[in-house]
């Protein structure tokens, strides 16, 4: 993934790796070079990837990265240049060392480096309302409106042509030129990713970004939650309602129109011109097609092939449906 | 419509109308006089108006309106005294003449006329928080109250006793005496209502208002838009809890009770002393009669007729459902 | 309950109490002291109390309270000691007499005690952004952050390490070490608790709070209102997740898990280690066991016991839901 905002801190050697897991040094391999954290899918050579299921088995035979997290029992499935560290939890040695390189994308706290859009060079060259606050690491494009009180906090790149609404914070954010945010949203904060524990509940990194193609609308008081090892996107001319929540790691295809109150769980996958009724929710890990019609207040927990239109709880086709509930 | 806020840039020569809209002049009629564009019930002498549907065959037939956008096939349903105007997309074609009177209706940037409290005329009447914004063209009765971080966008008028939380946005919005409008909420933007097309979406214009009458109470983060061609109305004394979402032109009778995250698509039209338990959602373009009771979760797919009970998804008789679901 | 922010105006004599409730005087006991008012289980002797269903019958019995707001049918369950007050409408009655003790609680109105946090004294203490407000009665402990534009109203009692987002409004609130509540939050509001009436609703007195016990997180655009004669409390360690309504009285254990867009109303209490799905729904008033799952989606009408899974509206076992749902 490429990763524009968040700062590697890397690069480390491989001992700092082993000593960060509490694990034994190798003493072979010490003073190797460790890059980044990537996916199995998107790792060059000295990087660091993470394998934790043999659902991924096959993306994991072919893997680039030099070093990948894992356990005893998938290690067989690496390539023989990679060299597996061999941990209790993958997923949260994961964490850990992407901690390591990210420190900065775990907290979700406020951005101290904002300054009044007023002593920006933005000043001039945006028209802006009240209270308007600048972050560091922040772009924006020609001919832009933002409205009163809000905040846009650093790593945000605004295109050309675009509007922000009043009350509105935004964070780690890709916006692309024509795009209309409207009042009270929060774009970019952490997924909702933990992992649970009796005690204390540990937070994972998220260092994906949010990424808002062309011509989107993004309605009133909905959040779209950044990604954690990939990005959340959403489409080019897809129109989203008010109060719409979009989790960590989902991509909606172009030119989509999600109504009202409408949720959409973490890391699932949507085709282009997919409807979406009032208050639909659709779970998480899921493949909706291309051109798929969901019917307002269905919950969809299965994927769902191109073309179809669906309805119910759980989401079904919708003619059956509808004979079964007359 | 009565339309206190929107300006009309009419009246505009018959000939104006025809070339907006790409069509051949008509020279018997090309200085007739447009005043306004209207709905086929509202309209009078002189407006222009739209008629696209047969299922309001019965209101053509009577309008007053001098000019009607429709189609070849409509045509004839008219009154012989009204000019048609045949167009291809009778949607599309009312959007660009409605965009031509009321060319301020479309955009919902925010307000740059606002002024902090502090420097009108309100500061010395008006019980406020810090950072107070108040556009052109609001009033504000007696001993009301607006919070901190409150905007008050142009084209408000706020009744006596009235109670605006913090965080809240308010445009295009008619208030009566003793309503109380809680935090976070975004009242008046223009509705979702587009022409989706594969390249770019068109919005067409919202130039309906919000009207809150006497009484009322809005909860915390709701979200209620302004209508399109009609306005969008809450009845007195009706209470909504928090995080609900009103969409364009829905209208709401007296003495109703909404509970929390409850979602209510365009132009549906609810009667008096409704009851709708929290996270229900109501489809778009319904009917639903007085002293209906909806239980939290519904998903209300068709008409409902007074004195019903109603639970599920679709939504039917309360027993029913109740027997169906031991 | 202990009340920590609630003034109560009392002690008033019988006599005070009889007349606001348009009763005739009681010359035996008119100079009785009456402290306080309270629900049957917590008064002590001297308080006043209300019992208006037989569903309280066995702690009717035992109440210690010395004076009781009843009903004719209803007033031989009381101990002895204890003089009823015999009323048409016992939960109006009490609302009058509660109003009369805590005269602050009906109204939520915008604090206008609140001072910018740079004049107060945790401008050097607490790590913060622009244009923070801090009410009266307020405390925060150490390596606290609050963001930009948050507002925290008087009756907040914040402890260490907290981070509380921007755009937030908080009041009548204790919040415990190490809790996260991110942007666009509100709570501590009123609920959403009244007595319906044809002209002119009549809200009841909240004189509960909101307590968050340690290591807790609020999602975004969640609104959690305090409670009306208990308190609402999030336990240690739970998550919530993004535009989370919880309403007036509800208590949720520790551990626990909440997915984006659930809603919880009135007075229902979850166990420990719940797990819940994005967008469901709790009616009010149920009781939820200890660790038991609830999937995305799903409309609980019952009490669920102890580490019960289930799914669907009504919801109901998940296995039993999913077989008849293939």
């Amino acid at each position: 993934m490429d990763n524009p905002f968040f700062n590697n801190n890397g690069p480390f050697k491989f001992k700092e790796i082993l000593k960060q897991l509490n694990l034994q040094n190798d003493k072979n391999n010490e003073d190797l070079i460790v890059n980044n954290i990537n996916d199995l899918q998107n790792s060059n050579s000295n990087d660091v990837t993470f394998f934790h299921s043999k659902k991924y088995k096959t993306i994991a035979n072919i893997t680039k990265a030099s070093f990948c997290i894992t356990s005893e029992n998938l290690k067989n499935e690496l390539p023989k240049e990679c060299i597996p560290i061999i941990v209790e939890n993958v997923l949260v040695s994961t964490s850990i060392i992407t901690s390591k390189f990210y420190p900065n994308s775990i907290k979700d706290d406020f951005d101290v480096s904002v300054n009044d859009i007023d002593n920006t060079k933005f000043n001039d060259n945006v028209k802006h309302g009240r209270n308007v606050l600048i972050g560091e690491n922040v772009s924006i494009g020609k001919n832009c409106l933002i409205g009163h009180n809000t905040i846009i906090e650093k790593n945000v790149s605004i295109g050309d042509n675009c509007t922000i609404g009043s009350n509105t914070l935004i964070r780690n954010c890709l916006i692309k030129n024509n795009v209309r945010i409207l009042d009270n949203c929060v774009i970019g904060k952490h997924g909702f990713g933990f992992f649970p524990t009796q005690n204390k509940n540990l937070r994972y990194p998220h260092i994906g970004i949010v990424i808002i193609e062309e011509d989107c609308e993004i309605g009133c008081g909905s959040t779209i939650d950044r990604g954690s090892m990939s990005n959340t996107i959403i489409g080019k001319n897809t129109y989203l309602d008010n109060q719409i929540h979009i989790a960590h790691n989902v991509r909606i295809g172009e030119n989509s129109i999600i109504a009202g109150q409408v949720g959409i769980a973490g890391s699932s996958i949507l085709g282009k011109n997919v409807k979406i009724g009032g208050q639909a929710g659709i779970s998480g890990h899921l493949k909706i097609g291309n051109n798929v019609e969901i019917a307002g207040g269905s919950g969809v927990i299965k994927d769902i092939p191109d073309n179809s239109k669906v309805m119910g709880y759980p989401a079904k086709n919708i003619r059956e449906f509808l004979r079964e509930n007359k």
